[in-house]
């Protein structure tokens, strides 16, 4: 008789060591509690899961763009193009929906088919051209990469850029925990470096040139930067200048940029400024010194006004990258063989969205504002909750999906998370799901300075009754340890 | 000024040493050429190029099946669904098929959103019922895995399996190159067994014991066995005795068994039985001998009559694997968030297709059969056009959706080869290509027996006008090689 193969003691240790709290003990009892739910039981003190844990627009209430799915439902089934005047009739599919269609269905044949591993030409060349209207400089289709969502196309990227155990990539703390955990799963470091809290979570180079000083000083080949911006979890964008600070650090340290810029739209306050449009606008202003800078940027149709995380569709822009380098990122990327096709084509959806006058306009310009106020006046509304909260002290929502409150707990709460085993942020966050449905993530999952405790919340959930809930449960908790 | 920071000689010698000649320099140069065409060129002796190096079948005339992109359209644009009296008399929609996106979208509440990371569970539960009645041995949907199609399932699995650079992985010769490809990217050992091409590509299960032999004596920690049934690139089916002897060397051996189904409705000749079903008997027969056989099982959407490559669409099931192991497992994907939701509705159209009665069981069985007939003939086609050619042969084709003849060049071509620096069979496949525009994968893509020359080619392409002119070109080159 055979005995048990693989065990957690022999399987990949990279794998076993590797964390990722966005989905971890809190979101499995969230999922066991919305079972029960479902099953009918009555004896949880809420009657439904908020999943604040994830930036999961459309599961809370965010609903699609119109445009995009009426031109999905026709690559799908292209046989409806047959009765173009009942579609338009029937259902309100404009012209430009038939239009788009038909264009994307000649680019990719059917999207049944796979396409070329990069992503089809055609959504390459809509890719690079929004790009170039975004930023005012030349992008070549040849340097975009479609992926299915922008983690793919991080994991592409870091499998490449770490050669062994001694490569390190800097990451800003708190993080979005994708990067420490594919970090892990190569055995390669994660160089932290922290964001400054105090000043709206900004950039400090100088404190990333000590963490790349120390990193070298322990041995640590560190090649790459990842820069989020807009931050996850933190929201903050970063200036022009920031950006140029971590640009000239680049030069200097002779650092990869990755610049995560999959929530571009979701900015509130101030201007989204791309690392490509920078990078280029300092090409031109100091001739030479910018022009080895390797950066590649990611974007997402899950994320800003889109929110369509379920079709998985993304890509990534190489600039400056050798070319050898990007044929065996090429070879990489096609060993999986392609990204959904449906997802590419909402990528080309996403950066070419009906334009003034054409027939969808309106209603596209409609439903986008009105998911972006929306976003914006939920945000306000949990961050004004926050301020009146007891040991609770949050910055300005400026932009992303999340809020990222410091919470300060008693001595007995912190306390009585030891006897049970967890970290104080975990055993906050475990008391607020099991009291109000509302499951959250603990700052530890994201990374924070020693010493300080969070926790990173959504604000896509609509209404204010779950703020109130967490109003109510913070003033019991805290009145429970004082 | 920086440098360049990456460069061929210190990326990751893993992804750098990786081989996937599916889309490797004779697919490049097929694009190439298909680009060319695109743009007017005429200089060309050949109109279009023909991609048979992949299994691509909507990209060669197959039709996707109704029922599911009807489906699939109504899951992109819910709205469709208030007038289902236009659907069904306008566009032929049937009951089924409304009924069937209501369910869907009760399920996953909408395509736009992030489901759990092993899959919906209203999906995983479907997919498990399909395996009963497939199998008749209980499914548990808490095993299954939903993917974005089997390629994904494999790297995953491999993953976890492979947990240092001693780890060896069993794979079959000829293999599809995904295998020996993630083997390269996790640094583990490819550990070669030969099939027998004389025996219509069968198992041997004392070769196979051989090499287990050899690789521990080299040192290496045999975890696994992969087997490709039906084969790929051979198409053999195996019988439940060549089963039961894998199954036996695994108990034997202690390895973990990876069945790789994805051509399970491509078979021709035989019937397919599953891993799961013999393993399920075996259980039955001798009780305590198997119950601790892991195995993991692959599917997808992407072969079979369903042919949906560019949906990323596919699961895999997990038999008697430790708890512990399988929570990595989910750790593991979760990091990447989900598989694309459309996708994996379409996997659930698959395993629940319309039945007898039900109103679109007419078209979908007409379809259905329409495709598996028509590739029957174009295998058959293939096959009796390879029987005519010098130095070609080939085993009767069995199932999936490929040939795989063995050629005998001769001694001038495989000196002309070499001094264009090629492999023989790719000297070959190059000349094919640029003389017919017919894009097939040299046989050491796959792996062949030392001193043999194989090429992978799918029967897809209808008509039989592609056929001649491989014919054509065969007769010219060994002609100009004589």
């Amino acid at each position: 008789m055979a005995t048990q193969r693989l065990t957690i003691d022999n399987i990949r240790p990279e794998v076993r060591d590797a964390q990722y709290a966005v989905r971890g003990e809190l979101a499995t009892k969230a999922e066991a509690y919305r079972e029960r739910l479902e099953q009918g039981d009555k004896s949880l003190p809420f009657d439904k899961i908020i999943f604040a844990n994830i930036g999961n627009p459309q599961q809370l209430d965010q609903k699609p763009i119109t445009f995009f799915r009426q031109v999905l439902s026709l690559l799908e089934y292209p046989a409806l193009l047959e009765k173009e005047d009942v579609l338009q009739s029937a259902f309100g599919y404009k012209q430009d929906v038939i239009d788009r269609a038909r264009t994307l269905l000649k680019a990719v044949q059917t999207v049944g088919a796979y396409s070329h591993s990069q992503g089809a030409p055609h959504i390459r060349d809509s890719v690079a051209r929004f790009i170039q209207e975004r930023d005012g400089f030349a992008t070549d289709p040849k340097n975009l990469f479609l992926t299915g969502g922008a983690s793919s196309g991080v994991s592409t990227l870091l499998n490449v850029i770490c050669a062994n155990k001694s490569s390190g990539v800097l990451v800003p703390i708190p993080q979005y925990p994708l990067y420490t955990a594919t970090l892990s799963l190569l055995n390669a470091h994660c160089v932290p470096y922290y964001l400054e809290e105090n000043k709206a979570w900004g950039t400090d180079v100088n404190d990333i040139r000590d963490s790349v000083t120390n990193a070298k000083r322990n041995g640590i080949d560190v090649r790459a930067i990842v820069v989020i911006n807009p931050g996850n979890p933190t929201g903050a964008s970063l200036s022009p200048n920031d950006i140029k600070d971590v640009i000239d650090l680049a030069v200097e340290e002779n650092l990869v940029i990755m610049a995560d810029e999959v929530y571009q739209t979701n900015v509130f306050i101030g201007e989204f400024t791309s690392f490509k449009k920078r990078l280029g606008q300092l090409q031109q202003e100091f001739p030479g010194k910018y022009d080895k800078v390797e950066l590649a940027s990611l974007h997402s149709v899950s994320k800003g006004m889109v929110g369509e995380c379920g079709h998985r569709g993304g890509y990534f822009e190489l600039v400056n990258f050798d070319p050898e380098v990007q044929a065996q990122i090429y070879k990489y990327v096609s060993i999986m063989l392609c990204p959904s096709v449906i997802g590419q084509c909402l990528v080309e959806l996403m950066v070419n969205p009906p334009k003034e006058g054409e027939p969808s306009y309106e209603l596209y310009s409609q439903e986008y504002n009105g998911i972006k106020d929306g976003l914006k006046s939920r945000a306000n509304a949990l961050y004004d909750a926050f301020k009146t909260m007891a040991g609770v002290e949050c910055q300005e929502p400026q932009g992303a999906m999340y809020l990222f409150p410091t919470i300060t707990l008693p001595p007995k709460a912190v306390l009585a998370a030891g006897s049970a085993g967890k970290k104080p942020d975990e055993f906050y966050c475990l008391a607020l799901l099991d009291a109000t449905g509302i499951c959250v993530v603990p700052g530890s999952g994201f990374g924070q300075k020693e010493g300080t405790l969070h926790f990173r919340t959504t604000f896509l959930a609509p209404g204010t009754d779950w703020v109130q809930r967490i109003t109510k449960f913070h003033a019991e908790f805290m009145e429970k340890y004082r």
